[in-house]
């Protein structure tokens, strides 16, 4: 065997030119992105698009996104992160063109809640008002209902329109009431399916990108947030709430967009229906002038920041016009038009004993005197999932028919034998656990409870 | 339609028993179990087995694995949570019956480092002063040599042996050294594989439980730990390596074996030798007594301790009686031995030039005078995988003969024009990239460099 020897004499200078030059070469690997967010450190621009973009396109494991998303739960996400992030969330899929429509639009997202019917009384309302209005919403999961379910509780009624539709819809009648986009953001639907089953579902980075991922891909001028906090929500106390809507308010401005957050409670559902059909006949209560109160309220408040946002008017001038948008009938008007043009059957609006009642129905009655002392909003939209009208599964069929009806509410006084709420459903075996389960929502007490404010704060 | 009133009285005693049994049934998520963890609570041990076992099976999915790794990472891990976890996962496989070796048996384990062949030494020693030692080591992976692999430079050497072959070779000549098991402990090759692609590898309980739960699924009686620390190392501070060790020693005296830890330094390689065949050659210098310094002291010591463990006898009873297997030819003997009852050539260890060498070698030699200060073992490792002597990725073939010589360590005084290495390989390509990648691990100073003990703790 020959053995060759070579001298080396380390050319220095040639090893630092090679080393800068390796450097520079922008080789990314998620590995070293976890590592990062593991301890702590910042992320670049150019690591969150690697990470969105390796999401997207599926070249990124499920575990090492499952890891990344563990570590931003646990250590947390600047300002200037979460705004990439956002950003490159809204650049994984398509961005409204919302140019063919004449005037300012304004959009409203409510963080979800129990009973929230607000969207069908505000987006009419805020149309009757002059502004224009692209709302897309979603359907109903677990405890919380979707204002697409809701809406489809009207015969014919399509929560699908096409992008020229959209456009025409809204340039004839001021407003569209549409389903979720898949095209838009959808970056967000792998995070979020990642994040349901791994526990990162409750951090307020990830909550905030997702939310303004989506309003910021459907382009609207404005966006007026409804951040619900309390039992029924997903940020149970209020000082989270605020720092979400802080962080969602900043994102909005960073994109060039009007946008405000009002901070609400979801302690109690709001109003007095949930379900539905059933929330489609309040919502139309309220639209007529029939029902004031909590929803009557917050629904005028909604639509004056909306209005507020969109035509600079002072919002006291602003909340006249909405108030009066009921009290002339525009707004009710306004929302058989959208009905209308979406296909949906108006008559059932009019006259809501239309809609189809359910088979079954059964009342919970007080057991003792006192005061409702609070509600557990969760318990309470568990129960009308039981009764038919949620889904447990995202392919779960509903029962646009059930719910329940309270007729007191929180800082109410009851006797033994009072009828507190009446449920609805088409199948008698849920009648049982559903009725305890809102049995064991409601808290009773001696002094009556403490009121509390329709709207905590709001973040401009 | 007819609608039927139900009346209901809420049974409270019926709800309450009612809810107790539902308490009492336990339905495990794993989305609980990571939500407990990220919220930096205990897991209880039905929690652990749970996961343990759903990751053996593959019932539980990576990206949930993934997230409750990060979650443990970054929350760390009780006491009590590590030793469940680390039996969970020695459950999750065979356990070895060694029931049938005559004596106390006793292994030995080091965490990982560079030109460690502390094993090929040791294992003869001990078997030489009178221990039984089934030791079974791994292959190398990335800058890390393996045992096995530097074991089967021998030709004709076998380290796949049946469990009633390693009971008759122990029985026999005292010792055996084979390959990891893979009935062992499979739920940490699960993790493992995760935890390498998902930034969580450096985690004290992780690194822990990996460990102990293939040890203990061995069953020796007794376990020595090599624990080190250094740029070579999988810790690189003292501090943490002192923690890991105290860690591993308690978890083997809650399982019941005698175990200890000697904490040592991988801030420079262990010995001269980087590479399998050369590796193997240094250690017959060292059983031979043809080779003192770091490698044979550390020898010594490790040796003794096992002896000391497994015997009972005064520690320096024990070192004594290691010296002496060095003098009289014992330990040398021994490891011929055992080569021979495992199939392997033990005339290659009487005469190590029959050893086939590389077609290439290359010297690396000084460029200025001064001490060499200090040397950074990982980028040796690299090197040596470099010039064919390791593995990148798993499946990867490696060169025995392949690997670097140290002519000067840590401490030594140079003048431009000495040797400080040789550099062995078969592929002439690697020889440039290799030169580099040494020479930059290189550092020196003008001083001479604080001379560092070769043990800095014993944890027993």
């Amino acid at each position: 065997m020959i053995s060759i020897i070579h001298i080396f004499n380390i050319k220095r200078d040639a090893f630092r030119k090679l080393s800068f030059f390796i450097a520079q070469v922008k080789y990314m690997r998620m590995y070293d992105i976890i590592e990062r967010k593991r301890d702590g450190l910042e992320l670049t621009d150019d690591e969150i698009y690697y990470f969105v973009n390796g999401c997207t396109t599926g070249e990124i494991p499920d575990y090492q996104t499952a890891a990344l998303l563990m570590a931003i739960f646990l250590n947390g996400m600047s300002d200037a992160e979460v705004q990439t992030l956002t950003f490159a969330m809204r650049d994984s899929g398509d961005v409204a063109d919302l140019s063919g429509i004449e005037g300012m639009t304004v959009d409203k997202h409510s963080t979800g809640g129990v009973g929230d019917k607000t969207t069908m009384i505000v987006v009419p309302m805020a149309a009757a008002v002059g502004c224009k209005v692209v709302k897309m919403s979603g359907r109903g999961l677990g405890h919380t209902g979707g204002t697409v379910d809701k809406l489809e509780s009207i015969p014919g009624f399509c929560s699908e329109l096409t992008h020229e539709e959209v456009i025409d819809t809204v340039n004839r009648v001021g407003a569209c009431m549409i389903g979720h986009n898949s095209e838009f953001a959808p970056a967000d639907r792998v995070m979020y399916d990642l994040r349901d089953v791994t526990a990162t579902v409750e951090s307020l980075p990830l909550i905030a990108s997702s939310i303004m991922s989506k309003k910021l891909a459907c382009s609207n001028d404005s966006i007026l947030l409804d951040v619900k906090f309390g039992s029924g929500a997903l940020m149970q106390d209020l000082s989270d709430a605020v720092s979400l809507a802080s962080e969602m308010v900043k994102l909005g401005k960073s994109a060039g967009r009007k946008t405000a957050a009002v901070l609400t409670s979801m302690e109690d559902p709001l109003g007095y229906s949930v379900g539905n059909t059933l929330e489609v006949i309040e919502a139309v209560r309220v639209l007529k002038g029939e029902q004031k109160g909590d929803l009557y309220e917050i629904s005028i408040e909604l639509c004056a920041y909306m209005a507020h946002l969109t035509s600079g008017l002072p919002l006291e001038e602003c909340r006249r016009l909405s108030v009066e948008s009921i009290d002339n009938g525009t707004a009710f008007e306004k929302f058989k038009e959208i009905v209308h043009a979406q296909g949906g059957d108006e008559r059932y609006l009019d006259d809501t004993s239309l809609f189809e009642d359910t088979a079954f129905h059964s009342e919970i009655r007080a057991e003792r005197f006192g005061y409702i002392a609070a509600m557990d909003t969760h318990l309470i939209g568990q129960a009308s999932m039981i009764l038919g009208a949620g889904r447990a599964k995202i392919d779960d069929e509903i029962d646009h028919a059930a719910g329940i009806v309270f007729e007191k509410k929180t800082g109410d006084y009851v006797s033994p034998g009072e009828v507190i709420a009446v449920i609805y459903t088409n199948d008698e075996n849920t009648l049982y656990e559903a009725a305890f389960t809102i049995d064991t929502a409601i808290m009773y007490s001696e002094d009556p409870p403490p009121a509390s404010p329709l709207i905590y704060d709001v973040i401009k």
